[in-house]
């Protein structure tokens, strides 16, 4: 018994520490957001000194709004007697991956009690989850997991190793089998984790590939900024503040350098090396490396997604983005199995998908085509992965 | 020039469009931590309606409190006229990673200027790194650097699929070299994530090897709460609060099924499968479970390191904890290459470890002692594995 008193007493040594810290941080022991069983949600933050309080996040809605500023998106948290400021969602919110923050008296901050964080360029948010549609792709379900692994490569083009995030699918790890790869890529101020922490791809795979609906494949998410060999803090570079202000990032050189990745890919994983057996796709500034990268190795991939693209931006006085109709001529002559073009009917980009739709449809180019609502954001980005995705090597 | 001029209006969208954010959140342009070449650091807070602005942080010593509670470790920042508050150490820091937070008006924030945050248990603090000394060894450098995989094993003991962190030496991929492993467990609190993010396990292997000091080797970094499969967040459970308070921490179980991480790696990975060629290490709870389970399966481990080991809180009701100096016998008839212990000057821990020690000399039970400055706190637990690995496989 003096044994099992010490034990406990050891563990409450631990647990109050714990408490004390927790305390410290937050006074009283804070639930948020707590997500009710009806989807209407509740924030809470404990602040007793603040005179203002305020939520910032993608789920608020016109009808939320309760400030009279019309170009205030925040919404006013009420301040409790105990120093508690809440908020609750005057209806269910929809299933999607949600981000907000919070802002006391004029500074944004995160909020103490949710410690998960998605990282977007330089601003980190919290985030949540409701479930549903495609919400539960994002979630991690209890399925098989694939892995995720994060390695160096060497890039002989580029004279440098860089850094690219593999998501190998569940089994890889057993037997002979090769598999099919999807080259995935980030947009402008995005990195090799991007993918992975606002797109949620390993989860989307790992249940895609749960649910029968797409081919058990690697997925290889690659860092598209050549004068960035890693993610911020991955690098010898130390912890700087990230920045979209990187060069070098649409000038021909990442797509020049792209066949290394692929050699490194098909070198050191058991994959598939055939045209029918590689897929590339990406968002924005990924969406036109992934045009770009499809026509000028017309040999290489069967599967090409534009999502939210940046197609028609490239410098012509580039030789890689010069030409671009005979280019497109030659990968059309043997057509990809599928070309999948997604944006959004708000996107700042939709104009251009037009004129780019149009260019195809001249030339009687085949192409699929996906129109959502709402604008340039990962929501869009998650739903036409979990689209294209089962449309691959089938 | 009019596709430059297109081409520059998209990327002016795009920067305008961020700063705006950044503006939105931080007013001008902050840099924080700012490190100055002689190692004094600067932090900086805009926020123009605070009262009262306070750091917390483990680099402050008493030299630097600037308030009259002695009760308070917290230091006062000072506010500018422009609404940005700043403090700058009075000297400059000793070499390490440091981590810390802001407290506005009581509520405690991380720093908005910077995204690097470590989470230990349920609280995020920021860090960043004085170079020199050990803290080299935490930076990333420009030296080639091994893998990190996220993975998935099944564990037929326990009944479920666990997830676990394994980190492969630079050149692993390439050749048919067999590597030795070592096993690293986290302590109470702690995950699979632990000794990669609070513990720079990746960064300290790569750069111990690039230094020629350590043998590459695997590292194997478990999940040692056998109630949880995997990290918050990264299982079905969803996205809860991290706790202490997890059951079957400490009930032998974890250490019953220790074998069905071994021999998942021993089939998956490139190992070399003899004892002399597996190590086991651990921080407090971990360090409980590298003698538990050291002992336990004298046959497997020649390389044992207790890091502020909680040497003696086994409850001896369980099987797994009694008679462990029988137990001890048996492992040191034939004792390990290598019984490392360290342990700091002020740790909880200490008494605890001077009496296991004293048990070790009554049987001449042959170990290597390391005894710091400090308590229990990652600091050090990164130098006794800076100092830990190099004596391994040689």
């Amino acid at each position: 018994m003096k044994r099992i008193a010490t034990s406990f007493c050891f563990l409450l040594v631990f647990v109050l520490s714990i408490q004390a810290q927790q305390a410290l941080w937050q006074g009283p022991e804070i639930v948020s957001p707590e997500i009710h069983p009806d989807n209407t949600v509740t924030f809470r933050l404990f602040a007793p000194n603040a005179a203002l309080v305020e939520l910032s996040g993608d789920f608020i809605t016109d009808e939320m709004l309760n400030n009279s500023d019309p170009g205030n998106r925040n919404i006013k948290m009420e301040k409790g007697n105990d120093g508690l400021w809440t908020y609750t969602t005057p209806s269910p919110l929809t299933p999607e991956l949600y981000s907000y923050s919070m802002i006391v008296d004029g500074l944004r901050i995160n909020d103490p009690s949710n410690v998960y964080l998605n990282r977007d360029i330089a601003t980190l948010s919290n985030y949540f989850i409701i479930s549903g549609d495609y919400a539960d792709l994002y979630k991690v379900r209890n399925v098989p997991h694939g892995s995720v692994i994060k390695q160096w490569y060497d890039s002989p083009t580029l004279g440098t190793k860089r850094r690219v995030s593999i998501y190998t699918p569940p089994g890889y790890e057993k037997g002979d089998r090769e598999y099919p790869v999807l080259y995935l890529l980030h947009g402008m101020g995005g990195d090799e984790e991007a993918w992975l922490s606002l797109g949620r791809a390993d989860r989307i795979m790992d249940n895609l590939i749960a649910e029968g609906r797409a081919e058990p494949m690697i997925v290889v998410m690659t860092n598209g900024n050549v004068d960035q060999t890693a993610a911020p803090g991955e690098s010898d570079l130390g912890l700087y503040t990230p920045t979209t202000r990187l060069p070098h990032t649409m000038d021909g050189s990442f797509e020049t350098a792209f066949p290394d990745i692929v050699n490194f890919v098909e070198e050191n994983y058991r994959v598939k090396k055939e045209k029918g057996s590689r897929a590339i796709a990406g968002l924005s500034m990924g969406g036109f490396h992934s045009m770009q990268i499809s026509k000028e190795y017309p040999e290489l991939f069967d599967y090409v997604g534009l999502f939210s693209a940046a197609v028609d931006r490239g410098d012509k006085s580039i030789p890689m983005y010069n030409n671009v109709e005979e280019k497109l001529a030659v990968q059309f002559a043997n057509a990809p199995r599928l070309y999948w073009i997604g944006i959004g009917k708000d996107d700042f980009l939709f104009d251009e998908n037009v004129a780019y739709r149009k260019l195809l449809d001249s030339k009687r180019y085949p192409y699929e085509y996906v129109q959502t609502p709402d604008g340039h954001i990962w929501k869009n980005w998650r739903i036409y992965l979990s689209e294209f995705v089962p449309r691959l090597f089938k």
